[in-house]
C-alpha cells in the first residue's frame, strides 16, 4: 500500500508517448497493491493504471500475468487489459523497473460482502475459469501444497510467537494435507488470491476483477475454496453459511461442480487456509510493525481453518448437494 | 503522502450520494499531500478529489481555505472548486473527519522546473492575488514574521544535532528579519506554499494550481519570495538567474511590482527561506526516520538563506530594473 518507485515528469512523459494514447493529462501514485508501485494516469484517451513492478515480482513471469489478462479480455472477462505500445509490446521499461500499462477498471471493492455479491463472485469465477481454458504459457502455484512446508519452516521456530500451539497445528495439518491432497481434479488457470479487494462492483454489479499476480495453474476447485475463506467469513471469523451457499451456488450455476470437486472441497477448503495461515505467519514475524504495509494478522486464519477442519462436507458450506 | 483515513464502500456510497455527482464508479486513495488524506473519486459526472481533514488542519480554518477555491475559480483562476452538497453545503463530514469534494484538476506538475515554468507560475501567481482581491474572509498567516521565534524557541536546544552552527545562525538572522522587515507593502490574500508539487501543467502550459491549506493575508511579494525558494534553484542549491528573473518578470508583467515591494525583495526571500527552514528543522528533529512521512532536508534552505544574505538588490534574482 505504497509508491515505493517515484517517476520523474519527463520520463513519464517519454513513456507515455510511446503508447497511442493521446496526451498525458495526470499521474497519482495509488495507495493500493502490497507488492508494485501503481500509478493512475489520465490521458485524453481515458484512464490506465500504470504498474512498476517490485523486486517481490519476478520478472519472468511477468508475460504470464499480462497474457492472461489479454486472453481473458478477449474472451469476456472484465479485466484490466494490458496496453500495447507502438511496437506491439506490453511490458516495458520505467524508472529502473519493470512496467505496465493497463486500462482502468472503474468500480469499488465490497469493504462488507454480501450473500448478493458472493452470488455475483461465484459466477465470475466460474466465467474466469472457462475463459482461461487454451491459455498457451504456463506458470506452477508456488504457494500451492508442495511449497507449504519449506514456508513453514522458515518460520516454525518463530510460530510460538503468534500462538503457543501453532507449530503443532501446523505440522499436524500439513501431515494431514500432504496425504489427503486430492489428485486428478478438474485443472486449469486460477486467480489464486481473489479477495473482495480484487473484485469491483458498481451499484452491486459485478464490474471487474483485477491483481492477476498470483495466478497459476492448478484446480480450479482450490479458486473457490481461497474465495470462501476471503468472502464467507464475518469478523470476528464465524462462517457464513448464507454467503458460503451464494458463491458457492453461483459457481455452480455457471460452471457445475464435479463429483471429486464437491467431495475434496473441504479438504481444499482447509488447504486454502493454510497457504494465507503460512504466508501471514511468515510476514507478521518477518515484517517491523512500524512497516508501511500494514500486517495482516495470521489468527483470522488459525479459526478458519479450525472451523474447516470440523467440516465434513460441501452441504456443511451452504451448497445443496439436491440441486 | 498516505491514506491515514479508510473509508467503507457503504459511507463513501452514501456521501456521494449526497451530491449531485450521478454514481460513484470507482475511489483511490492517492499518495499525495502531507497533511490531509485525499482519495481521487470517479463518477459517471467526472473526476473529483475527497479530502479528509487530518488532526493537523484546524477546523476553523477550513470555511477560508475553501471559500477561497470558490472566490477563485469565480474569478478565472483554475484551482479545484469545491462542490456543494445538495444542501448547499462545501464542508461535510466522512468516517469521523471533516471531508470536502473538489473538482479535479488534470495535470503534472514540473519535477524539474525550466525558466519556461517559471514565467507561467509568475503569470499565474500574479493572476492569482488580483483575483484574491476582495475575498471577504480573514487569515493571518500563522508561519509568518511573528511566529518565528516562537517555532524556533521550541527545537533550537538541539538546532546542533543538524548543523553545528544553525543556532546562531537563526538567532542572528531573526533579529535582523525582526529588524528589516518591511511595513506597508501591498497586502492580500497569499498561497503561501506554491512549491512545484502545487503546480500543473500539461504539455509545458499552466494547468492550474492547488493546496490552498496554507494560504492566508499577507504581503503579497512574500509570496513570491517562496515561489523564488521554491523554484528556482538547482538541486545543488545554486541559484538559476534565468530561473528567477522567468518567475519575476511574469509575475511583474501581470502585475507590476511597486518600488517598495523591489527594494523589500532580498529582505522577503531571506525570511520565506527562514520559514522553511524553521519549519523543515523541527519535522527534521520531530520526526520518526522511518515516519511515514519523507522529512526534507533543513540544510537545503541554510544554503538558500545563505545565498539571500550576499543579495544586494531585486536585480541579483534576474529581474531588470530598467523594463
Amino acid at each position: 500500500m505504497a509508491v515505493y518507485t517515484e517517476i520523474s515528469d519527463d520520463e513519464l512523459a517519454r513513456f507515455i508517448r510511446s503508447y497511442n494514447l493521446g496526451s498525458l493529462l495526470s499521474c497519482k501514485g495509488i495507495a493500493e497493491g502490497v507488492e508494485n508501485t501503481n500509478y493512475l494516469v489520465h490521458t485524453t484517451k481515458g484512464a490506465f493504471i500504470l504498474t512498476l513492478y517490485e523486486k517481490r515480482v519476478d520478472p519472468k513471469d511477468l508475460p504470464f500475468f499480462l497474457g492472461l489478462m489479454e486472453h481473458l479480455s478477449a474472451r469476456g472477462v472484465t479485466c484490466p487489459l494490458p496496453v500495447r505500445d507502438s511496437e506491439g509490446r506490453v511490458l516495458n521499461e520505467l524508472a529502473g523497473r519493470h512496467a505496465a500499462l493497463v486500462t482502468f477498471l472503474e468500480g469499488m471493492w465490497p469493504t462488507h460482502p454480501k450473500a448478493e455479491h458472493c452470488l455475483e463472485l461465484g459466477k465470475a469465477l466460474a466465467r474466469m475459469h472457462i475463459a482461461g481454458a487454451g491459455f498457451a504459457l504456463h506458470r506452477a502455484n508456488a504457494l500451492g501444497l508442495s511449497g507449504w512446508r519449506p514456508l513453514f519452516e522458515r518460520f516454525s521456530p518463530r510460530a510460538a510467537e503468534i500462538l503457543p500451539e501453532l507449530k503443532t497445528l501446523i505440522a499436524d495439518e500439513l501431515s494431514f494435507l500432504e496425504k489427503s491432497w486430492p489428485a486428478d481434479l478438474p485443472q486449469g488457470v486460477i486467480h489464486a488470491d481473489l479477495f473482495p479487494d480484487n473484485v469491483f462492483f458498481i451499484d452491486d454489479k459485478l464490474s471487474g476483477l483485477i491483481d492477476f499476480y498470483f495466478a497459476c495453474d492448478d484446480a480450479l476447485a482450490y479458486d473457490i475454496a481461497v474465495s470462501i475463506n476471503a468472502w464467507c467469513f464475518e469478523p470476528d471469523c464465524e462462517f457464513n453459511a448464507g454467503k458460503g451457499r451464494a458463491l458457492l451456488e453461483g459457481y455452480n450455476s455457471v460452471r457445475p461442480l464435479t463429483d471429486a470437486e464437491r467431495k475434496a472441497f473441504p479438504t481444499l477448503a482447509r488447504g486454502a487456509a493454510m497457504r494465507f495461515l503460512l504466508t501471514r505467519s511468515y510476514d507478521w514475524l518477518n515484517t517491523p510493525k512500524d512497516a508501511l504495509v500494514a500486517r495482516k494478522d495470521p489468527i483470522d486464519y488459525v479459526r478458519r481453518l479450525r472451523f474447516h477442519q470440523t467440516v465434513r462436507s460441501i452441504e456443511d458450506y451452504g451448497f445443496e448437494l439436491a440441486r
